[in-house]
């Protein structure tokens, strides 16, 4: 029997990806897009290469008073915008939502999907985490969960594809300024900040005071990197150890020996976690890296709709990355 | 019941996609992969995000000598090392040659899906067309089978993606000379002139005699557009007619309007054509895009060893291209 | 003793390549920018690296009735926007319009620079070509002034660096949806086609009815080349001799015999041309390469104010291209 | 009167940015070219668009013992091949070593041109920073020179363009392999690390015991952004105003106030550095932004010659970077 879906969202990136894999799912059924900038276009006109059995569907005007029956419904908002709208969905209509408002809200699930899934499953309202929370915490997670790092003296320099800034029209993110450029920006006060602050905090006990999180755009359309220096004494054996342990039941999440690259998780909902580890210097390098688009938004948001329907957390994200 | 299937060359960027299309075929089970510098690696150690059920399988040595029991083999190597080593493969054994060794040779189908798919059904061996051939015969064959254009005065200029170069370490191919760069190459000899020449014969009935085919390394890592100028009194509009109706009952091949960009088939097995045609000018522009990796390579050969094998064309080729 | 110029556009790809060239010029004191975006910004806030000297310099709102005491203007505006504007500049004032507006209009002489430095030299406006049109016409001229050629039969197919499509801010240019991706445009009536097409004349004295020009949008930020298919029975030793007579005098164009890269040009005034013929064939194959922001916009520019102003006409232009 | 040098290394990035620099430069005339790869090919074969004067020079087989008559000689050798081939070069000539072999070696000035010039001037034999010690130590040296942070305790988040990976053949180098992806190398023993903490112990009189230093691999051509996490109480404005003060007399570190972007410095020899600080958090971030062929080699290394021939440090470094 098939699950009934919905995205609104559809023109931006993380919409458009949400697409790519419901269409390939075995178990959803996409009845429902809608956008803003497309609204009026059939699905291929926007997606030329959309699977055949969705090419005449019809993107429609947003509108949360007016949905058709669905189970559930993935929202892929501008941050600001999805809050009053989504507060006037039915309850019967499961929500996932991509975008920025709902993290640590009441009433929303914080779906950070490998680490804590038996709060997702079955619930009515879960809040995605952002792309640079999924890349960071995933590495994170095993230490702080075995005090082998300082809760409150991490600085995490992450590094982030151009389609993370969204599919705005700004100069600044055009081809020919944004290639062949590296930028750093939100240094002090980076929005995803507070979000990893708490999720440290819950996953330690102590407080993240002291968290750094600087972000940078790199020329390239996909790809998160988190490079994380934290302060302790494991060894890069005992790091490793932890997260094999921490992930041993977990689908998604691969422990390497090598420092991970951006290329090796494109196209997938893999998130690849690495640790280089120098007592001597008190230090412990963690590194995590997602496809902003798949663990980092859409293919977390399938895992966290499987969780909330009763599904086996992988079904329809079991594809290989793209390479090269 | 699974199909068993092999792979030799998964080092090379040919033998990688496929690799990443079998392990997502639902009727196709991976038992053999054997390379060159790869050999004795776990296909982990090679490509990071396998998926789990083919992480712990050991690259081999090739030997085709020494194959274990198999049913189909995608042979992905080199141009000019397979006519011998695999000529010595059983009968038993299917095979798919993505390299250039086969085309048109005596006791191979060639493998030109989306046209002849009659002709491909249950045979033993199959000569997988360049990536050239693909995305330029594609766009040709309805014009040359409605007599639309002259077959003995086309021009193809053709544009690839730098994996369509392979996977060699020439510093000519290295990022930083590759990079911000555009490069003709094969001006009046490209290797894949006399597989289009023959095809456009076979298609047409006439000679290709004033063939032209130019191609370009376009700085991109995946993607091929032939831009295609012929001579024929056809509009546009009898171009596109006699495309949809030549491509009726196909699924893997799009006639649409607008100019095709080559990022709508990116990690699909989907073939875009387009026409512009002004008879004023004596002129027909085809345009034909698609993966060189997909329906260029890995794409078209699991297209071609669902047909040998009796399978739907589609089977595990369904998934939609990743965008952006 | 410094001549006096000033650009208008300044906040556009081609009124930065033209303040980058202007400030090394030895000969040219820039006293005057204009922009609309940009207006009282100081130029180092937007070119960071700006040479010392003109850091301070106030971008002003652009106003041809009040113009400080100017020699030379560069005029570097949107199609459409200069035309009634730089009508209202003092004639003793001359102006290189690197815009499109200008080209083949009553009292502007046309600047192909290479081919006729002395229609131009001490002239008062002078319309600079378009980026296609150079790259296009100084491949072909020498085999149009020979009859080498036949006019009538000409195809140009012409990709260009995305920076070539200007500094908007539309989505499609955005870097996530430009990367990885080769995009055709303007079939069959590119807005240059006119120009090449006069100027095919002007070079040939028959006419151009049957030029086709199809233009490409490749990833990359700077660059043009095009691949001309014409008709004649020349051998390629024909061609480049024809070429090497034509331009024995001129710096700025070099004749190779290896097919040209677009990064050879890159960040230089320079144009490379080179010919594949095949008189079996009826063939005849034609390339130039220039960077679109060099020879293709700013350096040509700034080569038509040296012959305006009675300099050498690679004062200011000497530099090497930046490589890799 | 111009003075003579050579260039061994022609063939590689660094040779090649030294090439342009030189022959753009009024005072030094290139009369010597030495290249392993390239022995025998005149200049215009390698470099299309070298300036017209020096075409026709042919590249020579390096060999220290039979040099011509030099002044200065600019070595670019990959790292341990230099040490005893530049022993036996005469000392009537003056040597830059671009390559790493001389860095805090005996009877060899270190090259940091921007913040100990007079230990350079009128020496014979002068080591160039490495490219993360140009763009790391240009940000760190006012803070530590003014005592505004510890120096035990930095971490050195480092990223680089990928011509900063030299210009060998290997396939992980290769464009489909590097292009889309960013890769973190040299984790714990990054062979800069020295050099980068011998320095800081200059600027400092403390001990750098606890430094660390990562480096990624960005894909870009060219440009290098360290990000630099220190400890300190120290205000943005401290910060600010301590670089300013540190710089005020010298012509290629401009102190800005936004993040740096690498693109900023592209093709010249600047470098930009900024700060931000947060006392609360005990933390100052500094940033250093440098073309790793400009700063971070060749452009650095004709600042050292022109140093030790007694040159304004300026002298044919003048042009502004390439944008976009």
């Amino acid at each position: 029997m098939s699950i009934r879906v919905g995205i609104v969202g559809i023109s931006g990136f993380g919409g458009g990806e949400a697409l790519r894999l419901i269409a390939n799912h075995p178990s959803f059924e996409l009845v429902y897009a809608a956008g803003d900038s497309s609204a009026g276009s059939r699905l291929m006109d926007r997606f030329p290469g959309v699977p055949a059995k969705l090419t005449e569907l019809v993107i429609q005007k947003w509108n949360p008073d007016s949905l058709p029956e669905l189970d559930v419904l993935f929202a892929s908002l501008p941050t600001g915008a999805s809050a009053d709208a989504l507060a006037r969905v039915s309850e019967r209509v499961k929500i996932v939502d991509i975008g920025g408002d709902h993290r640590y809200a009441d009433g929303w699930a914080y779906g950070l999907a490998d680490i804590w899934p038996a709060q997702i499953e079955r619930q009515n309202r879960v809040a995605n985490p952002g792309c640079f929370p999924a890349a960071s915490l995933t590495a994170l997670a095993p230490l702080l969960a075995n005090k082998l790092i300082q809760p409150g003296n991490i600085v995490i320099d992450a590094k982030t594809g151009i389609s993370g800034a969204g599919r705005g029209g700004e100069s600044k993110f055009g081809y020919a300024e944004s290639n062949e450029n590296l930028a750093p920006y939100g240094l002090l006060e980076h929005v995803h900040l507070p979000e990893i602050a708490k999720t440290i905090e819950r996953l330690s006990g102590g407080s993240a005071a002291g968290l750094v999180l600087t972000a940078h755009l790199v020329p390239m359309t996909r790809g998160i990197l988190a490079t994380i220096y934290c302060r302790g004494h494991a060894t890069t054996g005992q790091c490793v150890e932890a997260a094999r342990d921490f992930y041993a039941r977990r689908g998604f999440v691969r422990v390497v020996d090598a420092p991970p690259q951006t290329k090796w998780a494109t196209g997938s909902n893999l998130a690849f976690v690495s640790y280089a580890a120098d007592p001597k210097r008190n230090l412990v390098i963690a590194m995590g890296v997602v496809d902003n688009l798949g663990k980092g938004a859409a293919g977390h948001a399938v895992q966290n709709a499987n969780l909330i329907c009763g599904l086996p957390e992988t079904t329809g994200l079991e594809g290989a990355p793209i390479w090269p």
